[in-house]
């Protein structure tokens, strides 16, 4: 690409790497009166970053644009209800590395996954044994389990914030009116113990009518989510755990969970049951069969 | 952050930091279907980068959602007038950038910048020696050179668009009425010369009343960029050439152009004329100052 035979590499003479390499410096020097350190150092790692992808692939003007247009079509598409850039922190995994970097493995403790866009703070108490369904359509689920620390000491009075959509793939607030249903929260015993009654998760898609979904489309990627159950657990002095429990045998789990939630350790088994076969809480379930299963969750200690 | 001693590396363990490559690299794995190889190479590329900053900087939770708010805020003020994250790649240099890969140093061609959101396809066309002002304010500029090529042969029919601010910092198009003012295009001459009045360029902010100047004013960054003038050159078999020409000593240029477009071999003498002093071209400027500079634009082969 220049006049003279100079050393290349990857087919970029020195002369054109030195004006890139440059530009670079000079962006980073900007930021260098920045009054908060932690800004600083974001906004330079930022730069860094986003500069070393453009020259490693060479971006086109053309690719630019598209860029260009598909951040706008999401800021378009995004509004109180719907968010679009949510889902494509999502599904380039990056929400599941931020959670990564910031729920550092600790011992026992269980593992974390990401938060998702669909809970809200106003979900209805349950005693124990309680139904988060209310009103929701699907399979019932029972579920039980232990809070503990990480030295096996039960953990009593534990907040546990429990959502997930319905059979037909919707959270309570995807629907036009404005039902509270597949949400609930409950605490644990002075044995650390809870159980409630939910509703077997299925596999839905996320929203995939805007430009994560066509994104997802170009690059042969299933925009289904492997079956879920929401969790979020707190308790005093311990580390406020955000996960979900999947569905042992679920396929999806193998086609791949299209926002990388899944961990091993937070895959269960959901015991069908037959119907007729008695439940554990004497509830009369009817002529339908249901589900049970078991998630014992382990907290880590504050601030790690 | 772990109960056994292990290796760390920036206190990140290795079974941490396991936990976070599997990570990338499950999303890596998750694009390697996709048809395009392209676009395959594109989001592969996309997801290291973007993983290698969350984890270098150890992104907070609360960091992540506020990058998530300005992506937000930035799509929700862009509209058919406004484009912020146009102005959010110019300021992070990764516009620059992907015009300096684009624009190789070809020998002595002319060096090219970024091309901004004013362009617009519809200016019109003026004789040699016309005015592109159309009744922006500003002092008038003579404006004179010679389009070659890289063997130094002149260039005839060359398509020259020019297009700038006027004194108060304003392009046309950000107007609420419809004029269009401070934009023509006029083609070289059989020996490659041009010449033409417009307005000697003056300084002026790029919008910043959004998340792109928050993040500005947040950084101590100035939003304003250095006075130019713009230019598109095109020919038969050349390059195009996307380039602005700025004014020697205007002290933006020491402050810092908000979008990285200086260049060296960009900066030009403006030379004020006082008032009286007669025009090249015989034109009666009244009893006013004037500017003169004169920009000699090399253009590359196509295809280089």
């Amino acid at each position: 690409m220049t006049d003279s035979p100079e050393t290349t590499i990857n087919g970029i003479s020195a002369e054109q790497a030195a004006i890139e390499q440059q530009l670079t410096d000079t962006v980073l020097a900007s930021f260098a009166n920045t009054p908060d350190p932690r800004l600083k150092t974001l906004m330079q790692a930022l730069v860094k970053h986003l500069h070393a992808f453009i020259r490693e692939v060479r971006l086109t003007e053309a690719e630019w644009n598209a860029a260009i247009e598909c951040l706008t079509a999401a800021g378009h598409i995004t509004d109180d209800k719907r968010q679009e850039f949510i889902l494509l922190s999502d599904v380039l995994g990056a929400s599941m590395q931020t959670i990564a970097v910031n729920n550092q493995a600790v011992g026992n403790a269980t593992e974390a996954t990401v938060f998702g866009p669909f809970f809200t703070q106003d979900a209805p108490e349950i005693p124990l044994g309680g139904d988060i369904a209310g009103g929701a359509h699907g399979q019932p689920c029972w579920v039980e389990g232990i809070v503990t620390d990480t030295e096996g000491r039960p953990v009593p009075h534990a907040r546990i914030e429990v959502w997930e959509a319905d059979e037909d793939g919707f959270y309570d607030v995807q629907y036009a009116d404005s039902r509270t249903a597949g949400r609930a929260w409950l605490t644990s015993q002075a044995d650390g113990s809870f159980r409630f009654w939910a509703l077997t998760p299925t596999p839905y898609p996320i929203p995939h009518d805007g430009p994560v979904g066509k994104m997802l489309e170009a690059t042969n990627r299933s925009p289904v989510r492997a079956s879920h159950l929401h969790f979020m657990v707190t308790a005093q002095n311990l580390r406020t755990l955000v996960t979900h429990i999947f569905v042992e045998g679920d396929p999806q789990i193998e086609i791949g969970d299209s926002v990388f939630g899944v961990k091993d350790s937070l895959i269960k088994r959901f015991d069908r049951q037959e119907p007729g076969t008695p439940a554990p809480d004497g509830r009369d379930l009817g002529n339908q069969a249901w589900a049970r299963t078991r998630f014992d969750i382990v907290l880590a200690p504050a601030g790690t």
